[in-house]
């Protein structure tokens, strides 16, 4: 085992998209993560894992951290990029949860951008990774959040690629993350909501996720239940979530504490402003925990740091 | 003239509705201004009017003021506030473009509001008021900036009423007005919208919605043309404005100038940041000026003051 040579390091971050409002377009990195380690191989690449909810995902070539590196060789070097192709040997602990919604799928990719990045010495930007990670998961909530970590807008920019935006908030709160037993796939929720929408719930989404970003800079949630409110996703996949969104119904109608399904679910996440955390450990999240027994409550914060190789 | 009783003076100001993509729900009050005197008044209530464009404006009890004030007293005091009526003189100074997509008719809404709680000394909140002009003239956008003063997003909240939140930003910009010479109505413009819009177009008015109060906070409008970009109502309404259109695109496009239409136009405004102040009117301009010359340019800034007596 010694003789294995060390390339690179890297740890990537759990992702929540959507935080309401912003649909398709925010996502906050979160302080959960995986940890990968890079040897140069003998011969083909492989992958070895170590975590929970592991058994499907692939640990040859096919692994998404493989196929993005290929990728990113790829876009670097055309047909040559075999010539330049090294077989890697990448063991993994897996600590954020795989088709929870917190951005599983993300981490990976973004793992693949940044060890391409380093292994080969591209030097490619962090926008030109992020629009290639874009071509082997169009989800660029996570994948910009994951890459640059904090609160992250991403947007269709005028040249026609994507574009993210970091924003910087007071971080006066923590998040609760309520994980169910139960997996969702994502491109199956996806096709759940309908290409046209009501105007309607276009301005609300606006609004509301406007006045998210005003507040999380302003360093002030009170009152947020009302404008973490969204029309745009949350209800039309409520079939795949219904637990999900009766616990994020009851935090924002019962408890007041803003909350929405991470992603396309079924995951949920709370803000838990600073002022209000001794009521809420001490007296709502005893009872929530008896009322949804089904789901994992995990405390977690922001990630201001976008993942990196060490 | 000397044994008129003055009972109060009221000033409203102008008002930019949308700002691009913050559409029906983002407003902001300009220094333009109406000046109203109010004076007791022997038998029915009247209006004179001073200032541009104003023979349309009705000046007997039909003024929208007049209207404005006795939904006020109708809403306080049911079927009895005939008896508490007095007839009044209204002496306007009419500073703020009418029909030109400035908030012309929310002057008049907001000045029949603060006439009606002053002269009737009714105290009640600007949430109060603001939700019963809305009865009178449905656009909240316009009518929280007017009130309120500053960049106002407005909301439908949880209650069903709608309510509102003043951004505080930094103001390290003027705004241009380009005001050409003809009218739009308001509620025409509002039909050519469908009722149904794509969810691509509502994501990227969410996400640049979000970018560009992000940057109003941060007072850094570096970029700002990519994230003023809209979807959801300026292209429906090319064909009521289409210079005005043209002019927007190519502030945007070719000066880099972040610029869109005023509410439901024909007026457009554009954000001049104070580090292209210089080459802005010096150079930009004057071709501005020679090419769209049936436009009047007007500079301004925001007013964080909202509408009030005096």
């Amino acid at each position: 085992m010694n003789n294995k040579k060390l390339l690179t390091k890297v740890r990537t971050y759990a992702t929540s998209a959507n935080l309401g409002p912003g649909f398709d377009c925010a996502g906050m990195a979160l302080n959960i993560y995986n940890d990968c380690s890079i040897f140069l191989n003998k011969k083909d690449s492989c992958v070895a894992l170590k975590g929970q909810n592991i058994s499907e995902i692939a640990k040859d070539e096919n692994n998404l951290i493989c196929r993005t590196i290929k990728k990113v060789l790829e876009k670097k070097y055309a047909e040559n990029f075999a010539q330049y192709e090294k077989p890697l040997e990448i063991i993994c602990e897996i600590n954020v949860p795989v088709e929870r919604g917190l951005g599983g799928s993300s981490t990976a990719v973004v793992a693949g951008l940044l060890i391409a990045n380093k292994v080969y010495d591209l030097n490619l930007s962090i926008r030109e990774l992020f629009n290639i990670g874009l071509e082997i998961e169009p989800h660029p909530d996570n994948i910009a959040a994951c890459l640059a970590g904090g609160l992250v807008i991403s947007y269709k920019s005028k040249s026609g690629n994507y574009d993210f935006e970091k924003i910087s908030i007071k971080e006066n709160f923590k998040i609760l993350l309520m994980i169910p037993d139960h997996k969702v796939n994502t491109s199956k929720a996806r096709k759940l909501i309908p290409d046209l929408v009501p105007k309607e719930d276009a301005i609300l989404n606006i609004a509301n996720f406007a006045i998210l970003i005003n507040r999380l800079k302003e360093g002030n949630l009170k009152d947020a239940t009302d404008f973490i409110r969204d029309k745009l996703h949350q209800q039309y996949r409520r079939d795949i979530y219904p637990d999900s969104l009766k616990l994020v119904e009851e935090l924002n109608n019962i408890y007041q504490i803003p909350a929405a399904i991470s992603g396309s679910g079924p995951s949920a996440l709370a803000f838990i402003p600073e002022n209000t955390f001794e009521t809420f450990y001490s007296q709502s999240l005893v009872k929530l925990k008896k009322k949804f027994s089904d789901f994992e409550f995990t405390l977690t914060s922001i990630s201001n740091k976008g993942s990196y190789c060490y």
